[in-house]
């Protein structure tokens, strides 16, 4: 049974003293990580076999296992991730803006940290590092409570990163991993709004909605990527091809990967027999409308359902359109307002396309698969938001901030 | 019983429409509703008398009646409203930032409307009009649900500014009013994810966080404002003394009112027997603690209770403390986030309360009264927020937006 209000008011102690805390320490803290991570590898990956072991007993997937894997090579990386984010500039203190008003106040509008954070996720324990590095370095405390095959893993990392805090004389509460795998935990989290600033659900879409459904505290949906391609009438089709191809089938089991192409009926014929064969090698299993079927009869038809579906893996559900508008109001009503993508040459239907599609991101003439806070140069990412309040697509520091405003005066006073 | 489904479905449409009128249609839009709202003064008014007889009847307090009530001056104020909200300038579409990554995408981050806005409030009937002005005009649908006091006032006045949007053949479930006067449209609204973007309620701190605690919808916290000022050790009482007296009592009602005096030690003796005299004409209800006793013996002992209250009211608490940090610490303990000044001629001292007092604005020898979309220069306020995500301090249109990213590439692939 954890004591969830002293985590809480833990966290938000530590919140008010890393707000005082410069740049220079804070990227100290961020390499004495960094290092402390790789002088621990071998008390690690003890832990990290352990639940292996655990894991492999109970009958995880061997897709899962490996998620759940650290080796010398991934604990470098999550050391490597440190060090870039100490590289990274820090966002606190930014001014975003500034004015004089007409009472001859002085107004600036600050960056501030959130306060304390709440991530929540699933299987990988990377999650533990790359989240308290970003969370610390926006000057926020983290509350961590990752999955229960992956226990033993979070909380030997998350002691060894509180153990290079202590060292560096900086609030050891800062990184709080909850050690108890019990759902109670989340469910605690989720109510925790006197302390918890924000929370970030990371996993799967059926795990995401239930903390949205049920959290009173403030919640950034992350994540869910049912992403298009649509292929229009004068589309370029050796562009399309190629992007079709990589936005398929280059990492599926990501939220950016494309799940669903819409193509116009004028280039179906010439584009989907192509399309078959490029993705033969790569076994994509391949569903369609009535239409689609009629050019590949040996296709699976696509029920309601798949349209819906973020299939993450090598499968592709295709739909044939006859019209840009036919295909935006396609996508607006089965997307997950993540990343969406027209292939085209034509000016007019790239404008269309860009103004009236719903998503956090939307691309003409390129992969979906650049959803991403490395990509858009970011420099990091705390995962990808779905939802339009606070922050949308790849969040980076920035987005774990909030602002203050600032008003200097010289004894005015409100007449009206 | 309302459909609170079909309300929803009904303002995600419109919505969907309203992201394609242009600025043009929708300021003429704006100047048609005031106008249609002043043709209508008598229609108003009738419905508003009905809704002041029951009130009446019911014995609801005067102080909540003059509120409720419209006059034909008060019509022309909301009439007066809209028309400042169509000459300002329209957010949708404003592009925030823009760059090219190391792929060559040109990457635009676009300011986009919310979607749906949900507003539940509480007795004022001119929140319908302020409201639906300042949503329309940024691009969102809005369902508004007022309080059962003011109900008929509230449906005949989005029912004139719908029947000026039907004349201007613009999506009239834009504004949609929730005409159920019981607690269930509530209800409904705070679990509609699927359709409502945000929330936004307006009202009695009880009612704000009877709406966090249960919405499953994202919320925006306004409002509640257990504000301080601080009078330090170097304040220059001619500026203390001015800006304590305005920000108490030039509109003690509002939030940014002022409800606690934190003064030094050092000049608490000559500060509070002035201060004592110029509240007198106001009948400032005075409490303090023992400190404060000890030189205003007169005045009421300050309960524990006193420092978390927010009176609204001619009241006002007084701590005496020996340094900037107690204050800064008594003011982080019980402040509702809202707004908070220090009076002082030290920069050191400024400095250190700017930098850590947690609140959406904090000022330095200024009235806390500031705090105003209005006074900001924002041109227009649906309400200020005292959260840390999304939005914090006063919200004008920019405040009803989120983004989109738009991404134009030549036929890009992810290579890793």
């Amino acid at each position: 049974m954890i004591d969830i209000e002293e985590i809480g008011l833990k966290a938000k102690n530590a919140s008010v003293e890393l707000q005082k805390v410069s740049t220079k320490k804070k990227n100290a803290a961020l390499l004495a990580m960094a290092t402390a991570l790789e002088k621990n590898t071998a008390r690690i990956i003890v832990e990290n076999s352990l639940d292996m072991k655990d894991a492999g007993d109970n009958g995880v997937a061997p897709a899962m296992l490996d998620r759940l894997k650290l080796t010398e090579e991934r604990i470098r990386a999550m050391a490597d991730g440190l060090r870039n984010v100490a590289q990274l500039s820090d966002p606190i203190g930014e001014v975003i803006r500034g004015w004089v008003n007409e009472d001859e106040l002085q107004i600036s509008q600050i960056r501030v940290p959130l306060g304390v954070i709440g991530m929540i996720f699933e299987a990988r324990p990377n999650v533990t590092v790359d989240a308290s590095g970003l969370t610390f370095k926006s000057g926020n405390a983290v509350i961590l409570r990752g999955g229960k095959e992956a226990i033993r893993s979070n909380i030997v990392l998350a002691d060894v990163l509180r153990e290079a805090l202590e060292e560096n004389k900086l609030p050891v509460d800062a990184i709080q991993m909850i050690d108890d795998p019990s759902h109670e935990g989340v469910n605690q989290m989720m109510h925790l709004n006197q302390y918890i600033d924000v929370l970030i659900p990371r996993g799967g879409a059926k795990f995401i909605q239930m903390v949205v459904q049920n959290s009173t505290v403030p919640v950034i949906e992350t994540g869910a990527g049912n992403c298009h391609v649509y292929v229009d009438e004068l589309a370029d089709l050796k562009k399309a091809l190629p992007i079709i191809i990589n936005a398929k089938t280059q990492r599926p089991s990501v939220c950016n990967a494309m799940e669903k192409l819409v193509v116009h009926s004028a280039v179906a014929k010439e584009l989907l027999p192509q399309l078959k064969e490029a993705l033969e090698p790569f076994n994509v299993d391949l569903r369609g409308d009535e239409a689609t079927k009629a050019i590949l009869p040996d296709i699976k038809l696509a029920t309601e359902e798949d349209w819906g579906t973020e299939y993450n893996d090598y499968i592709m559900a295709i739909k044939i359109v006859d019209s840009v508008d036919e295909a935006i109001a396609h996508i607006n009503k089965y997307n997950t307002k993540h990343s969406e993508a027209i292939i085209t040459e034509d000016y007019t239907a790239s404008q269309k396309f860009t103004n009236e599609i719903d998503a956090a991101v939307v691309y003409v003439n390129a992969s979906t698969r650049f959803t991403d806070g490395f990509k858009f140069g970011f420099g990091a990412e705390i995962g990808i938001s779905t939802q339009k309040l606070h922050a949308r697509g790849p969040m980076g520091l920035n987005e774990l901030t909030s602002t203050k405003y600032v008003i200097r005066g010289n004894g005015q006073i409100r007449e009206s």
